[in-house]
Parts: structure tokens; sequence; C-alpha cells
């Protein structure tokens, strides 16, 4: 199965990054595409960049069995979501869920304070308040990060020390698509899971792709009426879509008359 | 004060109707500027329009001391109040917000089933749970609405009768900037307060401004980051961004280093 | 329009500064006429005190286009919406909503410990929990605040503080009318909005009326039954309040029969 | 032990029905004593009628061992809490509990539908959301009730009936005090726990005074403090009232101090 | 009346310590049996314990008129109001349901880490949230509270009063049937309600059982299907219970078809 | 990897169905091992029922890289969780968060009305109270639906399409094992997601491995202590449990002491 991981923002180490963790978890079968996006923010920090990083990526090139959204804001997922019917991930998304299948409480350790309210919304969206217990940052530079041994990787650490004393979390989501190289030195130190939201949403789209699963047409998730776009955006109407047909077709036509 | 009212959608018939309500119920002292989406869908009615609606209106012409963004499912608000310090006002938030002042529930009365789920989202990131009793959809075509005592106007009121006779709701939130004109025609018929966004959200953006408040600038809503924006998108970065200086600047400058 | 700002304990001081906030804010057309409750507490400071403010005074005198109740508590707020069809907002209630307008969220900063757990109940019941980070008490006697540069005023400053380093808050609610006075120096310092509930309610208020909205008569807040009242508080039987008429009446007759 | 059956309105046929069924279920050692409010409204149906029955039957009197407030809204429950250290128990709030002790979820079936609301909202201040089903109201006057095998007999029976089939209620909390003498009878031809709020506090205050406890003075339910009260209310000043010293001095004093 | 007091571990002295506390706050016509499990773990310390404490107490020996689980996690709880229509109860359930009446808020103490997150799932499931501040541990050994004045005790109490000052807690509910004879010294030096669950079962078995009220057996508590039961736990099987008849037959055979 | 899926109850011809469907989605990597309760009820239908499935088969035979518990109320998860340290599915929560990945909401159709609450209880523990519309039960024998074009296939079809009218449902998860060869046929009519916990199970069991994860054994879902059981469930005692080593000892160890 191919499985596209797209970047939503423009900086294609870490496009390189999360695609060397999606290959080494992926089956033998998955074929992982690496995407960065084209247009926009060089990395998603806020609602703006968030608004702005509709991916042209699903709807061009070669169309995918699924897509997986690798920002840990999950930036665009119900829009992508609507525009094809092959599953479509946010990394948030994948790792919180993946947390409470090996956990009752986990906190997350992500880089900048800027982008904590983001997850904070997500965990409430996703229905995770009960096992969610803190979101923590600790304003490392994501680039330091790649340096074995660094200052950043002891700070991280540490921080997810505290979240296992003070949180008394039984499970650390690592909240950044950049950090998913530290996950296996901080299980080691830490005694506990450590999650991933790369490796969780490559695992969970093959997971729903297994199972023939395809995104509902019917009802929030249905396509985008086929109607006029004016100015600037003009080329993103869904008429230019190249829409893949869904499987389910019976039932949805027939609602949606 | 400048009240800039912004249509997210391309169609200007709409954005007229809008600023006919907007400037009934405006203060003398208000001055209410309109403004059509120059980009984008001919009407917002899923989660990819919504991504696509980002409104250069706020960052391009006059500073308003305040916004109203003119479609209820409340679409780029946050990213909105990210990029000014003057106050963002959707009309869904306005007009839930002013119902709870009124009654102790409501139930929303809008046009199209697609829309239904986005206002049952808003209701429950607005906490409004308590207070909203139910979404109830028409899927009257919204022109049909213009012509006084058309079949359109009757679906309405039926509608709205059976939300106060099944939900037993206690005033009527109407999901469509298009309805704005049905306000008084349905207050007279049913008995109790019906809440049109436009007006609620003019009505509360006078409100803030008068109160002196302007959007904080510490944490969730600071200013995007001044990082490069590529592709077809670069001109929508934040460093090209007319940025408006908040008036609260000490510890944000503190705080945000 | 005409607003009258009630203060439901007996204390006239109090009653000057918050009329003195109130004309400060209100719109040229907006008359405010002031009302110490002339029964009652000296000061609201819990639960006993609240069930004995029932104002008289929304049932006597000048009937006002709407009603402010100046306590934080929002004593009596569904009592006094009961009893007129003029649109009534508590203090709290008006700057909780504000507060989420300009900022996703806000601590409570307040005077006495005591009060704090009033406070608490109303985020709940206004659906505030996901907004409100925490409320804090600081024990400064009130009258202190009304000297500039006591210690009193270094107490809420730094109290402030705490809220924005220790809770995140991008905003902050002043939980007690005595503060109103307070709101211009904490903003220079603090760098956020602070709101004040007094400035909040009358600016609401006249956004509810701009609007011609009136208080629902259907259901949860329709007028008391006219029924017998004996003892002392004969002469509150609700036959002998000056109900003043819904501008609403089709529907609600036919539903209260 | 003595406990006062409080009735906050002032028929007194509806007390003497309440103490019939408090005297039915009362343990040998138990004295109930009756009191009819003198003052206020001959039935509480509304904010208005509610915040006007603070009871003076708890400050007044031989000192009870326990409270019961006899109306199905729980009228001035905290208050009370707060001007006595003896339990006081609210009939709603005894009878819901009691309900999930034998049940894992329930229906509650009162007379008017204006007090369904009231309902409602103690269902949600009690964390019943996920045990209460659903609040039915019949209509049906309350003296009717009184005659065996009426219509209102039969209109209570059938809506019921209503609530263990449309619910799938597993239990039935009457909302009315006056209908505690249908209990036996519905529990016959309804096979599952019916539940009367009287019984239910006065057994629920039998328990608590048993085990030796009394309401916390530390924190929101702290005598009211001694300040003075103006005008028409200031007999019911807190200095005035004969407030009963709490068996847990020693914290209480140190934190109030 | 008869209660069985069921200690789901097989420690007898634990039993002891209980049916002391159970006798000095039962009425002097209840009955306390007491139970020790015969099978199973010497404590239950967590889901797998839980699991295996289903009591056989219940359908053995002579039958009780209501039945207690002596065990802060309440296991088995739903499990024994399904294969008896005498009421159950728990006593974490009914510990923090009586704190409810005599204060807005309490924190549980209790002894192992361990426990305390099974705590906090009853808390939620109970709907205790609003009134639940925090559940704290002290990892003190129960054996060691036995010893009056040991530094367990010392060790108790400086978590209550933590619980106090941090929590701003109103009331103790402590978290272990092993604390129940601390009751007393903690509420004499905390100055407020200190709730055991124990003598909070049996009031409130005594309440349930005074009201005339059984268990629903109309849906989810209904008696097990009388299916076969194979292999080591064929004895278990329903069949093989002596169930009580219900005393609430008609519908519940209806419905039951 | 060995996924050992386990059938709770004792019936073979269930395990046989639910074996087929596992191995028609399974990875080639994936070898599924059946095991069919030796001991315990034919099936599962209630919390008594419930208590007794703690499954020996996960503490025998040759161990898994991952355990599914194969009845939809999720019996004995964290008890089994707490045993191993291999991750251990339940269908119902696999099939619900599955859900959540391809649809906004759903409704989970069952068979008996009876194990209706049991689902509610599972989708309020796991967050999915936004997402799951409804939970509906149909009452069809289990046995029927293995006939292909029996009047129970349609049943089922008319109450999922139940679900999608009333319920505006987007997904049907299917709320009992046994319904597993119903997943193509609901498809194809019914045009939306259709989503079979076994299936489910499986897929996200390949995945969780599949990322390296095992169940956290700080906190909640720690070992059982290695304490004494007595009586007939001795050799349940954990001593005697084979207890795999977890892979991340450091600081579980540690914390643990």
């Amino acid at each position: 199965m191919l499985i596209k991981l797209i970047n939503p923002n423009t900086t294609t180490s870490m496009t390189e990054l999360m695609g060397e963790t999606a290959r080494k978890v992926a089956a033998p079968s998955s074929e992982i595409v690496l995407a960065t996006s084209r247009s926009g923010a060089a990395s998603i920090e806020g609602h703006y960049d968030e608004a702005l990083s509709v991916i042209d990526e699903i709807t061009n090139g070669k169309p995918a069995d699924a897509y997986v959204i690798g920002c840990f804001g999950d930036p665009g997922l119900l829009a992508a979501r609507e525009i094809t019917a092959s599953p479509v991930l946010g990394i948030a998304e994948a790792a919180m869920h993946a947390a409470t299948f090996v956990a009752t409480s986990f906190s997350i350790v992500t880089t900048l304070e800027r982008t904590r309210i983001i997850s904070e919304h997500l965990v409430r969206n996703y229905g995770m308040q009960h096992h969610c217990r803190r979101v923590r940052a600790t304003d490392v530079p994501v680039l330091e990060l790649e340096e074995l041994g660094s200052k950043a990787d002891a700070t991280i650490l540490a921080e997810c020390e505290k979240a296992l004393i003070e949180d008394r979390a039984e499970a650390i989501v690592l909240g950044c698509a950049g950090m998913s190289n530290l996950v296996e030195r901080l299980q080691q130190r830490l005694g506990v899971p450590v999650i991933d939201g790369v490796a969780a949403a490559v695992k969970v789209a093959e997971a729903i792709v297994g199972m023939g699963l395809r995104t509902s047409k019917v009802g929030d998730l249905a396509y985008p009426l086929p109607e006029a776009y004016a100015g600037k955006l003009a080329e993103y109407a869904p008429a230019h879509l190249k829409l893949r047909e869904t499987s389910f077709p019976a039932l949805a036509t027939a609602v949606r008359g």
C-alpha cells in the first residue's frame, strides 16, 4: 500500500527525518512517499500558519492509499478528509489514540511553548481529557534535537522525567515530528512507552487501510460541493480537484440527492 | 468606530444583506465597512472551504477598530485574531453568547443540512452544550429566503415552531447570515427572542471596543512569527502583513522575549 | 437607553465607584441610573447573603431598558430575569463572556478567599471551564484598593503576574466590582486585556438592547405565577409586582395557556 | 434524633402529606417536626419564588439535628447549609443520590412543565448527567393526585411507563413532594424502584447524623460573616441568627481567624 | 435489618476493624454480619485483584437485607447488584456521596500510591468531578495505622492538612477501610468532616432499606441469564445462584419477556 | 507476530467466526492464534458474566505478541493489561477508535438490548461521547446472523439505515463479534464505513506491536503485587502467573522501588 507522508511546512530536512521514522515502522508491503509542502510557512506555529497549510499534495501527484499529515497540530485534518476518500491521519491524533492502548494516562512533551495551547485544544477535541495529564513545553530549538547527546537531549529527558513524577504520567507522547529520532533513547531511559506521532500515524494508516475502510462521504466529510471559486484561490475550486471515487456509493448518493 | 464586516465567501448580494442588518443595529458612532472575499468559494459549506477562506481583508485596506466574520461557521476566527490586535467577532459565536443573556436555552435553525455539523462543533467549542438544545436544518435554498411570504419563509417558521415545542427552546439562533432579514417577522410570530449573528457580532464588537479591549497578544493569539513563506502563499507570509501594534506591549514583549 | 446599575449590597461608596466606571464606558445615548440595595447585607459574601439580595430595585422606580447586577457573584440573576422582560446582566457573566472574545484563556483575580468558590461555581454554570484557567484570591480588603499606590495595589498586581506565569492566562478578569478603577493601571503593567465586570455588563447590556432583544418569557424565565404570598414577604407577591409587558406575546401566551 | 421537615411554601396540606411520608420511613429513634413556611409563596415554581424562600424555620424554634427542605427544587439549600452546622438535605438531591444506589439510570417524573427546567439544572449541578435519562412533566394539578384512582393517577402512571420504554429508565424519581403517597402503587405497577424525595431525605439525614457528620464550616459553607444588614431585611442579619456551634472548631477557627 | 459487610480480600483483621466501625454507627435495629472473602487476594490493589474478587458471600449463607463491599475500590459492585435485588453499597461510593451532603468539596486521602488511580476512576464514574478536589496517597503501610500515635498517624494527619490548605478541601474522605479508626481523631484535629466509607455504607444501606428500595431488575442490573457455565467456574453459573426474588415483578417480567 | 484472539465466552463456533475475520485482515507476517475460554459463561451478557471472565488464556500457553479480547464489552481489559506487558486490545475499544479516523460520528448497532448499556458505559470511558451518536439494539438472536439473507440480516440492515437517517451517523460500528461476517454486505448496502471490532483490534494490535510499544508498567497497569491468594482462586495468584518481563525496566523499577 502507498502511504503519502505530507510535511505541511516547507522544511525538507524535517521531511527526511519523518520519512526515516516512517520507513522504520512501515510493514514490508507499505511504500512511504514523502512530500514537503511547496507553499506556506517554514514551520506550523499557530492558527494563521495552520489556516494556510491546506495541502495540495493530496490532490496532486499519484493518489495514495492513505495520507499522513506530519505536523503535531494536525493542520487541515478535516479539510483533507473532505477532499479524499482515502484515510487521512494526523500525527497528534494517532499518537494520542495509540497511547490509550498501552497506558491509562500520558503527558505530551513538546518543543515550543507557543504550540502547547494547540495541543490542549486537540486533547479536548479528541476526547482525551481523561487520558492526557498535561502538555509540557521545553522551548528547545527543534534543530538542536538532531545532535546526539546535546543539551537539548538532556532537557527533553528531564521534562519527561518531570512528567512521570509530577503528572504521574504512565506514557509520553512526543509533541513534535522532529523528536521522532529520540523515541528509543527516551524509552530506554524512562522505562515507559514513548510514542512518536509519525510512527503511530503510519501504523494506524496501515491498520485502517488493512481493514478496508475509507473516509465516510456521508455528512461532515462529504466531498466539497462543486461550486465556483473566485480570485487567487480559483485553482483550489473543488471542481478542479481530482477527487477519487468513494467505494461506498449507494446510500451516499441517495442521501446527498 | 470603524467595524469591517467581512463576508468570507464571494457572493456580494449576501454581503449587502448583512450590511443592511449591521447598519440597522449599529450605534450612530459606528461606521460599518463591507468587504466581500475576493478569493475563494461562493459560499462556505465545509471544512475545505473554511480552510481556504483566510481573509486578506483583515490585513489589507484601512485598518478597522473591529472585524466581523460574516459566516455562521466562524471560519478562520482564531487565525484572524492572531494577525490583528483589533477585536474579531464571529457571527455564530456572538449569536450564541447573546442568546444566553436572554434565555436559558436556545435552538439553532439553519439552512443546509451539511452545515449543521459545523454548528454542532462550535456549540461544543464555545461551551454552549448546556444552552443549545439542538441544531436544526431545513435545506431551504438561501436565495429563496429573500422573497417575502415565500415557501422558504413558511418552512423556516415551521422549523422554529418545532424547536419551541419539541426542543423546549426558549430562543432561536438563526444559523445563516442570509436569514438576518427574517428576524423581526419570526420574533413577532414566535413570541421568543430570535437572534441574528450579524447584528449580534456588530453590537458585541461595539461593546468590546467600547470597553477599550483588544485581543491578547500573549499566548495562543500572539502575532505569527516572522518566518519565511514559500511558493504560491509567499505573499501571505506574516512578514508582509501590516500588523497593527497592540496597546499592551510591556509584558507581552517580556514573555515572548 | 436607560441602564439601571444595581448594587445588591448596601454600601453606597461601592455604588459610586461602579457608577463612575459604567459612565466612562457607556455610549452617549445610554443613561446610567445607580441604585443601592436598601435592604440586606453590607456586602455579598456567601450563599446566605445572596439568597436575601433579591432586588426590589427592579420592580420599583422608573422602569429601565436594562439592569446590571453589580456584584461578581451575580446574585439573584435568574430571579431578576424572571420578573422583568428587560435584559438583566450579571457582572461576572458579562466579564467572562467578554474575555472569551479577546483571549482563549483567562484567570479571575478576586479579593476575599471566601468568594472564590462562588466564582468557581459560576465558571461551571456559564460553560467557561475551557477558558478559565484558575480563580485566585488575594485577601486584600476592598477598601484599601481605593488608595492609589497602596500595598493592596501591589498585591493585586503580583497576583495577576502569577496568573500570567503560573496559569499561562492570556487575560485577567477582575473578580470584584470594587476593582474597576484598577483596570487601566493593570492593563498597562501586564500587557494583556484586563476585564472589569461593571464595564462589560454595561456594554453588553447596550448591545443586547441595541439588538432589540428582551428576555424570553417562554420556559425557564417566564413571569412568576400570580399566586398568593403570605407573611412578611407578602409585599413581594408577583401580583404586586409591576411587571412590564414582553414584546413577544403571541406564542408565549399560547404555550403558557 | 430530631429532624425538622420544612415546607418552603405556605400550603399546610402539603406539609401534612410530607409529614406522613416522613414518619412512615423514619427510624423509631427519629422524631419528625413539621414546619410550614410562614412567609412566601403558596408553592415554589420558579427562580423568583426560590429566591424568597430562605427559611427562618432553621434559625427559629428548637434546634434540630437535621433539616429537610421539602421542595423538589431544593430552594435555598446552600444558604441553609451556611447558617447551621446541622446537616441540611434537599429532597431532589436525596432522591437522585438514592436512585444511583439501586439503578444505573432513572428518569424524573414531575407535575408542572415549568419546574422541569429547575430539575434539569439540579441534575447537572449534582453530577447526575450520566444517571438521569430525562425529566418528564405531566402538567397534572398537584391536588388531583390525592384522589385515589383519579385521572391524575393514571396520567402519572402513563408517564412513568413512557419513561421505562422510551428513556429505558431503570428507576423513577418523583419530582414533587406532593407525589409521595403514590410511591407504593407506582412501584407495584411499574416493577422498578420508585423514589420519593421526602422519604429519601429523611433517611439520608438519619444516615448522616448517625455517622456523626455535620456541615463543614471551612470554605464554601462557613457561617455568614457578622456584618450589618440594612432595611426591611435587618432582622435576617447573621448577627441575629442563633447559630449553633460546629463540633469541629479547631482548624476552622485557625483558617477563618 | 440484616447488613452483610463483605471484605473482598482475605485478611480477617481488616474485617474485624471494619466490623467495629460498622457496629458503632449501625441503628439498634440493624444487625451487622461480617464476611471475609474465602478466595482471592490478601488485599485488593489493582484491576487484576478486583476482577477476581467477585464475592460468593452474596449468594451463599443467610440472605441479607443489604450488602456492603468493604474495599475502597468498590470491586465487583455492579456484578454484585446484578445477582441480588437487595441493595449493595460500595464504601467509596457511599463515602463520596455522603461528603457532598456536608461540604461542597472534598479530597480523598488514601494509603498506597497504586490505588490512587482506581479512586480517580471512581470519582469520574460517580459524577464527583466537581466535588473531589484531589486524590492523595501517603504510602503508609495499612498495618501501622492501628498503632495509636504512630508515625503513620502523623503522616496521614499531615496529608489531610495539606488537602485543606493546598486543595482547599472542605472535607476529607478516607480512602481505605483500614483507616476507619482514625475518623474521630482526625476530625478533632482537622476541624472538618472526615468520612469513613464503612460507616457511610452501613448508614446509607440502612437508609435505602428503610425507604423500601431494592435494586432495579430492569435493564443494566437485571439478573444474569440462566446460561450454562463451563470449566472451573461452572459452580458460579447463575442457574446455581440462589437468586432472591425482586419485589417489583410486574413490568420487569413484561419487559424481559 | 503472534496475535492471540481470545473469546472470553465458551462458545467455539463464535471463536471460529472471529478467527475467520481476523485472518482475512491480518498482515502476512501476523499469525492469529485462537483461544476459547475454558471456564465461564457461554456468552458475556452482563456485569456478572464479565467479572468471571478473567482469562487465564493470557497467562497460559505460548506467549503472544499481542492479545485481543473478542467480546464487545471489552471484559477484563484493564486486568489483562495488568498481567502482561504485551499489548491487549478490546474489540469495542478498537472499533470505536477506528471509526473516529474515517468519520466524525458513528452509531453502534448491536444484538441484545441488554448489552446496550454496557456499550454506553464504554462510550463514556473511552471519551467517545462526541463521536458516538447512539447505541442501537435489535434483539436479533446471534445465531440467525449466520444464515445469508435471513430475516436477521434484514433487521440489522434496517437498524443501520435508521442510524444513518435518525442519528445522522456517518459510520456504523457493529456491536457484536458475531456480526463480523456482515461487514461487507452492510458496507455495500449502506454506502458508509462499517466497522467490525475483531478486524479493528487485530489491525490495531499489529500497529501497536509494529511501533514497538508495550503496555506501561508504571502506575495503573503495573504488574499485580506478588501477594498470597487464598481458597479456590489460589491458582490465580500473581506469584503463579508467568509474567513476561517488560522491555522498559529502568524507571519502572525505580518508581516501584
